[in-house]
Formats: structure tokens, C-alpha cells, sequence
């Protein structure tokens, strides 16, 4: 391709808006342009891009037998509200209404569609069966943000997996991870694979693919030693054992006025926060629920969620408070209380000789037995890990890091295929729900990630496999005859070999060029230059390394077929 | 690919609700599936032809120069705004809200979004630009119907020319026509192109590639003799030249008691249809507007649409009618009319002796001059031609057939780009808006349109250059070790060679694989049998001819290469 004939736009300055370093990268380079919040159009250099991230993925899809489809975009309201999902998802599906008045569904994901689709299935021999697509995706996102990081509208792989039972999902499962792990690594991604919520998706298990990057908006906990790696939400850690003592007869109260917060009660009364019981009050779907933690334990609200399966959260404001409990936050606490589930975190099992808030304002109750005193309905993992916490696995710190999510692979269960009617014969007979798994990729975001991961101060450093064009010709002197010659010949063999290249022969000073290709993140630039040729060569730089060599044009080809291979 | 791991959902008997052939057989050969009306899930056989379609369209956009580009689908309303074009799409675009109460689109075509990033373009030295994408384009259609004929959801390319003035825009347009033909001469489409009418897209032209077919919803005029064709929205043909004599001095009036048709007043006063004047009345944009024909030719709406440029068309009522010309139809005129605009077809231009109603019920008038007598604001083509007419170019009959549209390739002018304000530099330092055309072809109704095209009675006949698989091995007996093996093996070299191969390994009777080979449309079938191993042999059946070879299993591969050359 030419350059003088591409539509490459490349910026001078760094765009104002452009938070993420790739978001002002593929601006700047001329990548991407903003329509509108959450909308980007592709220019050419990024649908090259996009289309070998698309090749990888198709090439380890086809490796573990899935299939590729293409199911539509554009779904019936009656299909999700089969699954529940119509009101499960919220302000985050566009829904709009067709000329009849009938309720459609733009998709932000295809479990259902899927499944329909698998009704068509009909006996256990046709199993496992594995189908995917590239389709876009819409999704209403609050924030739409970062570039090609959050978005409102996205290709994705998506794929899913038919089984007859739990161990045939647990094989798929697997043959998925192995593929996602060969497509990052091709894709020059360094993914962690990474225990996860499932969320809205439900289902008994999901992994998550976090690449760790300054601008990604989770967190994942990590040990170095022994590559334990889960998401915030799930993560967990060894905590020492609590030596309480004997513990006391019976909680007694005493006075706290002014007290209101854990570092109060603390500092004036010699209530460690390890020996305290912080009390939260949630209202989940609407039930008010008192939440336990251990006072130097911060809740996690997603563990909170997975715990209850509750949809709706929300902390209780002060009045609900004093309704429910007769006190005020500052003051609160689960001994005696009755008519109000109450949930509470793991490390509370056991103790005794704890601090409470006795729901009166400004006193508090010491000598508190958790098992004892404490009608605890549900235990459960509901606090968040912090970096230095022991692994759970090995001991050792754990590390917390920034991260983005570039994959995310689900057991769901039957619970699609039941909604669905999607059922098949097993081998005595019988009628069983198709158990599904599903595994997605956003195609935008993993370009955006790899930026994120390859780029420098001079611009983008696409990794070879993912790199738009392997080999730029620059012209440096394109009114000179002789120059203009050699370089053409050079793109033409360069081309006939079968090589990606693109020849800047536009009419501008080299040093614009030289910038162009290095923003452009382009891996190999081949310099023609006037006085180059007088000494009978020209310049092969690499873009990682800014490595030069000078060699014969003659030797051009053969020099970049080695580099390549 | 393994059949037996494949998701080809062949039925046995024909869908009751498949009208068309496509449809029918797409169905029944396991290609698509409706998820709703208007939207298709297309199966694995048929991602694998619509990627081959769509490399055939990409490489020949590629060879014009065209860039790809990659658009979103959502659009904000504000765009469409200021086109004018958000009113002007009526039902047929979708609309929707986001969840900040924003109003949205989504896309039926592109001209708004692809003029906002050729904003960017800013001197005359980089034009021409071809740009295009494919993307999928949603409209709600009346009637989805006939499969992937007519959906609410489908995949276009969707290429955008970019140009300083007219001339310009006559040269992209040529080289677009050219790639068309190309195209569809590639995909085995034997499309006519057309003239055709722009419709809501305006501008000063267009042509449609019409492809012949029974279920076709168009019909094209075009003389055999000559080559000449046009949609039926634009045809013309050469009628003779009308003799009327002197006329008469003047309008005179005489009474037609019951007469209502132009039959009638035929019939009954001497009057023959081709010396009568029809008169109807329509709204144009709410303006009570006089259509006049001659009595014996029938009115084509779009080309009412055309000739005046209004949007919304409809025939005015009877109380509309009476209102406005004091009768009712039966006995309507034009002379002596004030008030309201009269737009008259062109074979009426200097006709004398006419008859035409006086606007009085039950009476008429003879002796009418037309361009004496009536105030003619508007003389256009507005009739509808009809077969065995003479050509307008070589005198020779017209014929019309039903066909179905597979291109449309618009030159717009400048219309978006002013809109948009998507201008350059001239040579002359002057900024002007750039000059665009529009050129698309729907990739799934191309699919469709193929199989109109290509099928007999025992399914599918694709061309080589779109089929899912080259060839299909079929193992006559796949319980039998050596039949097995050997097929497994003429696979394995197909595959090895380049061939796409599927191999139908299923536990299923012979009969029921060659009828679903031929069914799905594969161009060759081996069959490998345990009495043809036997013998030495294995057959090469070609799908569209029905013609069988035998020949040696070592010479399959060779054999095979020399058919697809």
C-alpha cells in the first residue's frame, strides 16, 4: 500500500481528551476517531490490526473444533425475559421498539441466542459441541471511557460450549483456557488467568484474563511465588489464627459518647480493630441485611453479592438505620437482634472477647462471643484482601496490582439450556438440559490492551503477529528519480515476497516520515535515502530496538524474510 | 472438517414457511435459521460462504484502491439531524434511547458517519479517496420476508467515494461500476445494470445491478437487441408520434352521465383511451397537486417522487378531491384549474383533440389542446412503461422481467458533505464541499441471490468460487476399517494440498450422505466404498453435472486440482 494514497491521520500534538496511553496513541497514530462517547470508527491501519487479532482467535478456535456462526445482533425482548435477563440487565441493554411495537434487545451478549439455536441438538453422541462468532456488541455503559478500553459498542468473540454434564463442561472449560492462554501469548498480551465473579452470568465457576496495566480498572491479587492470581472480588488470604483466651461470662455494655468509628473506639477504649465487629447494614433486593466484618476488614460488595445472590445492593441510609435498629452508624451491632438476616465474614467465626456497637447511640458492648451472642444466618468470604496479606496458597505476600480484563470464560450450568428448552437425549433415554459454558473476548480492547503493553515515548510497538504492516519503505528524497526507483523495487520485491509493506512516498520531509512510522508502531523501516544508495546501501531499522543496520537493497529481502521468521 | 463434528442441520422435507428457493433450501440444507422475523442465524456453512463473498467484494474494492475502514453501527441522532435525514427515514430506520435519554440510530447506511471522518481531509491533493467498510446495517423492513431476501439485519459492504467536482465523481463512479461487474460475475451473479431512481438518497444518479429472478420484488425493462435496461422506476420507451390534425377551436363540453373510468368514456363517446386525459390528484408534501397522463398510460409513483422531489406521496381522498375541484373522480380536469400545481407526463406535450373531465360530475370535455387549454407547471416522465413497448434506444420491443436487486451505486454530489461540512482546499485556495458517491451490495441477499441462481431439484449448486468446501469425501462405509482408512487418507491429502475438504464420517447410510452433499451444494463429491476399493477405484462426482469418474484413490488429489484450475 501507499502511503500518499492511505488515510493515516496522524496528530502533531497529543489529544486533550486521551486518558489512557492507548487511547492518545491510537489517536494520535490515526487508528481510531471518535464518533460519539463510546463509538469509534476504525480507520484503515486499525482494521488491519483488528483483523489479525481476529485471525489468532479464529486459528485457536478452530484448533480445539469450534465452530464459527454469526447469530444476529438484534434479538427479541421474549427471548431474555425467558432467561430473566430482560430485567436482570438493566440500564446497561439498549432496548428499543420495532414499527409493530414489538420490545427488541440490542445484544451485549449471545448465552441466549445460543441456545436457542441449540435446540436443534438432540442426542449426547452430537457432544461436546463448541460454536463461536465475532459479532458486535452493545452495551449502555455509564462511563464510557479510556478509547477502545470502555465502550458502548465492540466486536467480540464469544463462544460457547455444549455438554452433556458438569465433567464434559469441566473439559471444555479447559480446552478453552488453553486457548486463551496460546491467544494472548500470541497476541503479545502477558494475561494472568485469574479466579472471578461471574456477576449477571451466574453459573458455578468463571476465570478472568487480566492483563496488568496502569490504567486498568481492576484489581488483582497475585502471589510472585506461587502464581496464585485472583480477582479482588474473589481473592482471599491466610490470616493468622486468633488467639482470643477464655473469652467473658456475658457481652457488657459501656459508654462511648462521641464514639463513631472503628479508629475511635480504638484509640480511646483498647479495642484493637482486630477485636472489634464493624456492623454494615445493606439492603439486598430491598431486604435489609446487617453485615458483619472484622473491624480492620473492608467489605468486598461483589463477595457480598456472589454470597446472597442478591441483584439489587445498596448500603442503607441513616434513617432505614435507626428504623431497623434503634441507633445510628457508630453504634451498631448484631447481638440480640432479631427479625434481620444477618451475614457475616469467615474471619469473625470463633472469636470472643470482641467489641460491638450495642444499637444504642454512644454505647458499646465488650466481651462479645461471635458464635454465642450473634444469630449469624449465612458465613461467607466477604472481605477484601490487602497487598502484604499471606497467599492462600503459599504464605507468601501477596501482591495487588492494576489490571485489565482481556478475557473471561464461564461454567454456567444448565441454567440457559433449561430456560431455553434446550435439551437432548442422554444415553438412558432421558431428557437432559444442555450444560453450557460461554468465553468471550473483546477484539477493540485487546488492540487497545496491547498498546497499552507495547509502546514507548516515541509511540505504539506493535508486536510482529498483530502489527499492521511489517515493513515501511521510506522515501526519503521522493523527488529524486533514483531514489523514488530504488524504493519502489524494493516495496515491489519486498511485496512479491509475500511481505505486509506499505512505501511512505508522500511528499514530505523524512524526518516526518521517520516520526510517522515509529507512532505508527510499524516494526521494520527500511530507509532509501540518496546518499545511502551513492555508498550502495540503505537502512533497516527495528522498531523495539531502534536497532540500524545498513545493508545492499539487493540483500533488503532476504535480510527481512530472517528478521520475520 | 469433520462432518460429524459439524453443525449442519439438513432437514428432510421443505419448510412450510420458505417462499422463495433461497429460502427453502438455505433452511433445508442446514446454511440459516430464523431467530425472529427479519433476522437470521447463519450456521457454519454459511459463515464459510459469506467470508468467501466477502473476500471476493474486499479484493475487488482493494484492486480500485479502496481503504477499508470499519464504522460503528449506532449512530447519535444529532448526525442524521443534519441531513435531514432522521425525518426523512420514517419507520425504516430504528430508533432508540440510551440510558442519558440521548436519541440514537442505528445505521441503514452511511453516508453521514464516513462524511464526518472525511472531515479530515483538507486539500484536493489527497483526492480521490475510496473508502468502505462492511458493516451490518440494520432497517425495519414492512415485511421481512423470502428468507435472506429480505431481512431487518444483515451485513453490507458499503464503499464511499470521495471527489472535488462532478468529474471526479464520474471517474470513481466508473471504476465502482467496474468492480461491480467484476463481483458479480465472481459470485456467478448474472446481474443487468440498470438505471435506476436514488430515492431518499438523492443526488444526480444511480444505477442498480438487478439480478433476473422469479421471486424477484423489481422489475427491470431492457431490450435484448440492444442491451438497454432500467429499473421500471426509470425506464423509458420510444412511442409514435401522435397525429391529432387541427383540434378544435376551442374546449367543449357534453354530458357523460355515469361515466367513472377512461373504459367508459371509451366505450361509450368515442374516445379512445391514447386520446384521453387522466387526471389524478395526489398530495405531494401535503401540496394538493394534478398528476396528468394519457388515458391509456398507468402513473409510476417513484417517478412522481423523482420529477418533484417530494418525500411523502399519497393519492388525495374523495373529500379532498371534491374540495378542491368541485367533482369527484369520473369526471376530473385540468382546464382552466388555478390553484394548484398541474404536472403532466410528456406524451401529452402538444396532443390536440383530447377529452378530459370538466370537473363537473357527468360532464367531460372534447376538443381539449393541451398546451392551449391546461396550465402545465411541470412536463416530466411520469408513466410506467410497458413490455413489447419499442426501445427508447434501438426502437426494438421491451421486454420486463422480476429481479432482485444485488448493488446500487449512487452518485450523490455534494449534498452530505455540506452537511457535514466535510470540505477541501481547491487548487485554487478555495474550500469547497467534497463531491461522494455511495456504492453497496448486501452480502447475505448476495448469498441468497447465488442460490436463486444456482440450484436444481436436489438442492444447492454453488459456484466453485463461493462454496463452503471444494469437495466432500463421503465413506460409503464407515464401520469398515479399510474404507474408513482410506477415505480418512484422501482427506488428509485434499487437505494437505489446499483443498478445502469436509469429510462425511457420519454413522449414516450412503444414500443419506449423497443427498445431503448434493443438497449442501458441494461442488465434488469422492465417494470411497468398500466394492470401488476393491476394484482400485474411488468416484469424483461433479455437483452440477451429475457426472461420475472413477479413477485410482493415488490420483484423486491431482485429479481434483485439475477440475478447480
Amino acid at each position: 500500500m501507499r502511503w500518499s494514497q492511505s488515510f493515516v491521520p496522524t496528530l502533531r500534538e497529543d489529544p486533550a481528551e486521551a486518558d489512557a496511553p492507548s487511547h492518545r496513541l491510537l489517536l494520535r497514530a490515526g487508528y481510531v476517531r471518535q464518533l460519539t462517547a463510546g463509538h469509534y470508527s476504525l480507520l484503515p491501519l486499525a482494521v488491519r490490526v483488528r483483523s489479525k487479532i481476529i485471525q489468532i482467535i479464529r486459528e485457536e478456535m478452530d484448533r480445539i473444533g469450534a465452530q464459527e456462526m454469526l447469530l444476529p445482533a438484534l434479538h427479541p425482548a421474549e427471548i431474555w425475559q425467558r432467561s430473566g435477563r430482560w430485567e436482570l440487565m438493566g440500564q446497561e441493554m439498549f432496548r428499543l421498539r420495532d414499527r409493530r411495537g414489538a420490545d427488541l434487545a440490542l445484544g451485549m451478549t449471545h448465552e441466549e441466542i445460543f441456545a436457542t439455536v441449540a435446540q436443534e441438538l438432540s442426542s449426547y453422541k452430537q457432544l461436546p459441541r463448541q460454536w463461536y462468532q465475532f459479532q458486535t456488541k452493545f452495551r449502555d455503559e455509564p462511563r464510557p471511557k479510556s478509547g477502545l478500553l470502555r465502550v458502548r459498542e465492540f466486536t467480540m468473540k464469544d463462544a460457547y460450549s455444549f455438554d452433556l454434564d458438569q465433567a464434559g463442561l469441566d473439559a471444555s472449560f479447559e480446552a478453552y483456557h488453553g486457548a486463551y492462554v496460546r491467544i494472548f501469548e500470541r497476541l503479545g498480551i502477558p494475561a494472568l488467568a485469574v479466579d472471578a465473579s461471574s456477576g449477571t452470568m451466574g453459573g458455578s465457576g468463571s476465570t478472568e484474563f487480566m492483563c496488568p496495566a496502569e490504567v486498568g480498572e481492576d484489581l488483582v491479587v497475585h502471589s510472585p511465588a506461587c502464581g496464585y492470581a485472583a480477582n479482588i472480588e474473589k481473592a482471599t488470604s491466610r490470616l493468622p489464627e486468633a488467639d482470643d483466651g477464655p473469652g467473658d461470662p456475658t457481652p457488657e455494655p459501656f459508654d462511648t459518647p462521641g464514639v463513631r468509628t472503628i479508629d475511635d473506639l480504638a484509640t480511646g477504649y483498647d479495642a484493637p480493630a482486630d477485636r472489634q465487629i464493624k456492623t454494615l447494614v445493606y439492603l439486598l433486593d430491598g431486604r435489609l441485611t446487617l453485615v458483619l466484618l472484622r473491624g480492620d476488614h473492608p467489605l468486598n460488595e461483589q463477595k457480598l453479592a456472589d454470597a446472597t445472590g442478591a441483584v439489587s445492593i445498596r448500603a442503607a441510609g441513616p434513617e432505614e438505620i435507626q428504623d431497623a435498629l434503634g441507633a445510628l452508624p457508630g453504634s451498631l451491632g448484631a447481638v440480640g437482634v432479631t427479625g434481620h438476616p444477618v451475614i457475616a465474614d469467615g474471619a469473625l467465626r470463633g472469636r470472643r472477647g470482641m467489641f460491638t456497637g450495642a444499637n444504642t447511640d454512644d454505647v458499646h458492648l465488650r466481651g462479645v462471643d461471635v458464635d454465642r451472642d450473634i444469630p449469624v444466618g449465612t458465613w461467607a468470604d466477604l472481605r477484601e484482601v490487602a497487598a502484604g496479606e499471606p497467599c492462600p496458597r503459599c504464605g507468601e505476600p501477596l501482591r495487588i496490582e492494576r489490571a485489565i480484563e482481556v478475557g473471561h470464560i464461564f461454567k454456567l450450568g444448565d441454567r440457559y439450556a433449561r430456560a431455553m428448552g434446550a435439551e437432548v437425549l442422554d444415553p438412558d433415554g432421558k431428557r437432559v438440559p444442555l450444560v453450557m459454558g460461554s468465553y468471550g473476548i473483546g477484539v477493540e480492547r485487546a488492540m487497545a490492551v496491547i498498546v497499552e503493553v507495547h509502546h514507548d515515548d516515541k509511540g505504539i510497538v506493535w508486536p510482529l503477529a498483530v502489527a499492521p504492516f511489517q515493513v515501511a519503505v521510506v522515501v526519503a528524497q521522493p523527488d529524486d528519480p533514483e531514489t523514488a526507483a530504488a524504493a519502489g523495487d524494493l516495496y515491489t520485491g519486498l511485496g512479491a515476497a509475500g511481505i505486509e509493506v506499505i512505501i511512505d512516498d508522500r511528499a514530505e520531509r523524512a524526518g516526518v516520515k521517520f516520526r510517522d512510522v515509529e507512532l505508527t508502531g510499524i516494526p521494520y523501516r527500511v530507509t532509501v535515502g540518496r546518499r545511502g544508495l551513492a555508498e550502495g546501501v540503505v537502512e533497516v531499522t527495528a522498531r523495539a530496538t531502534g536497532e540500524t543496520v545498513r545493508i545492499a537493497p539487493a540483500e533488503v529481502v532476504a535480510h527481512i524474510e530472517g528478521l520475520l521468521a
